[in-house]
C-alpha cells in the first residue's frame, strides 16, 4: 500500500516483522545461558558482516572479535577513542561533515587533536591529509559514509597513511557496514564501528565494533570510561557475556537481523544497496535537483545514504516542502547543524523495496511541485527505475 | 499455571504484556514529533517516581529533572559522577556491597577516592562515615538498596553528614526507586539513579537520572564521557530530545511502564512491594534458613531483594541447587564476586503477584530438599502467606 508509513531517514530505518517481533518475549536475565546464546548469535552474524562485507564475501581480517555496545553508535566511537589514548596522545581527526566532527569533538575530551577540516560535503585531498599525519600522531579517525553529507571518504588511502606512521587507525562505519563494501585488513582499520539500527536494520539503542586482534595490545580499558572499558568488554565477550546488564530485547533483534544479513549475502546486499541508490541520484537529477556532495578522485558518492540540494526557491521555507512530504507519509531528513534547509537526505540502508524507492522519489517530486518548484514526479520515477 | 517460567532475578524483572507490545510498532525517528512524545511521557512517568515515593505520594523534592540515559544504570551512575568531579576532588564512597564497590571503582577514574568500606552484607556504622566526610569532601557516592545483599543502608543520614560538609550527594536507587520509599530533597539527594529493568518493570537496557535542580550549577558536562555529558541531556529534555540515537523500543516500554505504576500510585506498590518481601523473608526464615545482611539500627532489610544464606551442606554443591530450583522453571541469582556459592538472592521488584512469591518460596524449599536440606515447602509456603 503506498499509503503505509514510509521511512527514509538515514537510520533508525525499517526493520522487518522477524526482527521486530524477536523484541517480543518473555523477559530472561542477561546473566542466562539463554541471552548468551543469543548474545553469540549477533556476535556471529556481525563478525560475518564485519569481515566479509565485499561483492566476494571473502574475509577481509586475519582476526579479530566483534562486540556489542549497550549504546548507540556516538558510544562506540567514543569507546575506540578512549581505548587507545590518553592525555600525551596525538590524534588526527578528520572532518567533512557532522560525525567527522563529532570524532574530533570525542577525541578532545582524552587526546591532543589536529583536526584535518574541510567544508562540509567536500572531498579530503590526500596530500594535505599526508602532511599532518607524522610518527607523532598515535591515532587517526574517520568516517567511512558521512551520513550527513552523502559521501563516501577514502578509507583505504587513509589507512595507508595511517599505517605509514604507525599510527591506530579507526574508522565511523555505521552508515556503510552491512551496506556498502568494508575491507578491514586491506584498509589497516584498527577499530570499526557500526550502529543497529542502519545498515544493519536492527532497532536503534545499540551498536558493534570490531576491534581487530592487531589493536588489542593497544588498548588500556583504564583510561577509558568505565562503561566503555574494551578490555573489560572482550574478556567477557569470550564467553558470550557483557560486563554490565544489556538491552534483551534489541540484542535478541540484533540476533535475527544479522542472521538476515547473512542469509541474503553480502554480495547481493551490496549489490542491492549500490542499485538502489544510483536510482534515487538518478531520481532526483531527472527532477532539476543537484548532489550536495563535491567529489574528487578518492571519494565517491555514498551507496546508503543520498543528499540533494535544497532548490534556492525551496530554501525560501523548507518546513514547507517538509511538511508536504510528511503528509504523504514518508518521512526523509533536512539537513543537520549548519546544513539545515539547506539539502535533504534520504536513506536506502537496510532491505527497501524497490517500489519504496520509487515512491521516495516521486513524493520528493510532488512535494518538490507543491511548493511551487518546476519538478516532474513521472520523470524522476522514470529514471529511477531505469537503474533498478 | 505454575509452570510457567517465573523471573525472580533482581533484574530484569517480568514486565506486563503492555510494556513488551510497546516495542511491537514500526519504527520512527528518534527525531520525530512522535519521539518527542514518548519521551515526555516517560519523562513525566518518572518524575512522579522519583518525586512522589511515599506511602503518602507527597512530592519530595522542591525542583528537579527526570532523564533516561541510553546506556543501563552503571552509565547513569558513571554520569553522575563523572560531571559532579574532576580530578582535584575528593568523593567519599561508601562501599558495603558489589554496586557499592561499583560506585568506588568509578569515582576512582575521575577523582580521589576516600572509600568508607565494611564487609559485604555488613551496615554502615555512621559514626565512622561522619569522620571520613570532611569540609574537602566535594561528592559521597553511596547505594540506597545493596542488591548484591539485601541491605537497605541509611540514605537519610548519610545525606545530613554530607550536606553539612557542603559535598555533592549522589545515591544509586536501581532497586528502590519505584519499589520503596525515597526522598530527594529530605535525604538532600542531589542526582539519583534507577535503571529500566529493576521496580519500574520496564526492559532492560536504558537507565533514569533525578537531577535535582541545586545540583545543576555544580554539573560540568565537559569533564565527562562525551556520551554522558549532562548539561547536554538536561538542554535537549527541555524539548523532550535526547542528544544522540535513543533506544526507540525501549523509551516506549519506559513509558507504558511508569505509567502503570502511576496508575496503581507509589502508596499502594509501596505497601505491596514491603508486603511480599516480608512474606520472602518469613518464608524462607520457616525452613530454617538464615538472612545475609547483619544490620544495625539505621539499616533495613530490603523490601525488594531478599538475600539468604545457603546451608552449610548446600555450600559444598550450590549448583545442584541452583540447577533444582531451574528444572522447576524458577529463576533466582546467587551471590555476586566472593558471595558466589554462599547466598541466594530472589526479587520482588515490579508486579508479582502474591501467588508468584508463594511458588518461590516454595521452589526454593522444594530445590533444597532436592539437594538434602531438611526444608520444609509447605510450611515456608504457609509461613509467607501469613504476611500477604
Amino acid at each position: 500500500m503506498s499509503d503505509d508509513f514510509l521511512l527514509l531517514n538515514p537510520g533508525p530505518v525499517p526493520i522487518t516483522d522477524a526482527v521486530r517481533e524477536a523484541m517480543d518475549a518473555p523477559m530472561v536475565s542477561h546473566r542466562s545461558a539463554e541471552f548468551e546464546a543469543v548474545y553469540e548469535r549477533a556476535q556471529d552474524g556481525l563478525e560475518y558482516v564485519f569481515e566479509h562485507s565485499t561483492p566476494q564475501e571473502e574475509t577481509t581480517s586475519a582476526g579479530g572479535t566483534g562486540l556489542v555496545l549497550n549504546g548507540t553508535a556516538t558510544m562506540g566511537m567514543e569507546a575506540a577513542v578512549a581505548n587507545l589514548t590518553d592525555a600525551e596522545n596525538e590524534v588526527v581527526a578528520l572532518v567533512n561533515g557532522k560525525f567527522g566532527r563529532r570524532f574530533k569533538r570525542i577525541a578532545e575530551r582524552y587526546a591532543r587533536v589536529t583536526p584535518v577540516e574541510v567544508t562540509w560535503g567536500e572531498a579530503f585531498d590526500l596530500e594535505t591529509v599526508a602532511e599532518h599525519v607524522t610518527d607523532d600522531t598515535d591515532l587517526v579517525t574517520m568516517v567511512h559514509n558521512e551520513t550527513s553529507t552523502g559521501i563516501l571518504n577514502p578509507v583505504a588511502e587513509i589507512g595507508e597513511i595511517a599505517t605509514e606512521h604507525d599510527a591506530r587507525f579507526v574508522v565511523d562505519g555505521v552508515t556503510s557496514i552491512g551496506g556498502d563494501v568494508f575491507r578491514i585488513d586491506d584498509w589497516n582499520v584498527d577499530i570499526a564501528i557500526t550502529d543497529s539500527q542502519k545498515a544493519l536494520a536492527a532497532p536503534p539503542g545499540i551498536s558493534a565494533l570490531y576491534v581487530a586482534d592487531r589493536a588489542v595490545e593497544h588498548l588500556d580499558g583504564e583510561r577509558a570510561p568505565f562503561y566503555a572499558d574494551l578490555e573489560w568488554h572482550l574478556r567477557k565477550a569470550a564467553d558470550h557475556q557483557t560486563p554490565f546488564t544489556s538491552a534483551v530485547p534489541l540484542f535478541r533483534a540484533l540476533a535475527v537481523a544479522v542472521e538476515e544479513i547473512e542469509a541474503e549475502g553480502m554480495d547481493r546486499r551490496i549489490g542491492r544497496h549500490r542499485r538502489q541508490a544510483a536510482a534515487f541520484r538518478a531520481g532526483f537529477a531527472a527532477m532539476g535537483l543537484d548532489d550536495f556532495p563535491t567529489l574528487d578522485d578518492a571519494s565517491e558518492r555514498s551507496n546508503t545514504v543520498t543528499a540533494i540540494e535544497l532548490p534556492e526557491s525551496v530554501r525560501e521555507n523548507p518546513e514547507e516542502f517538509f511538511d508536504a512530504v510528511a503528509e504523504r507519509n514518508v518521512s526523509i531528513s533536512g539537513g543537520q547543524a549548519h546544513l539545515d534547509g539547506e539539502i535533504f537526505r534520504v536513506s536506502n540502508m537496510g532491505q527497501l523495496t524497490d517500489e519504496q524507492v520509487l515512491r521516495g522519489v516521486e513524493t520528493v517530486g510532488e512535494a518538490l511541485a507543491d511548493v511551487g518548484y518546476d519538478a516532474d514526479p513521472a520523470a524522476g520515477r522514470d529514471a529511477a527505475r531505469t537503474e533498478l
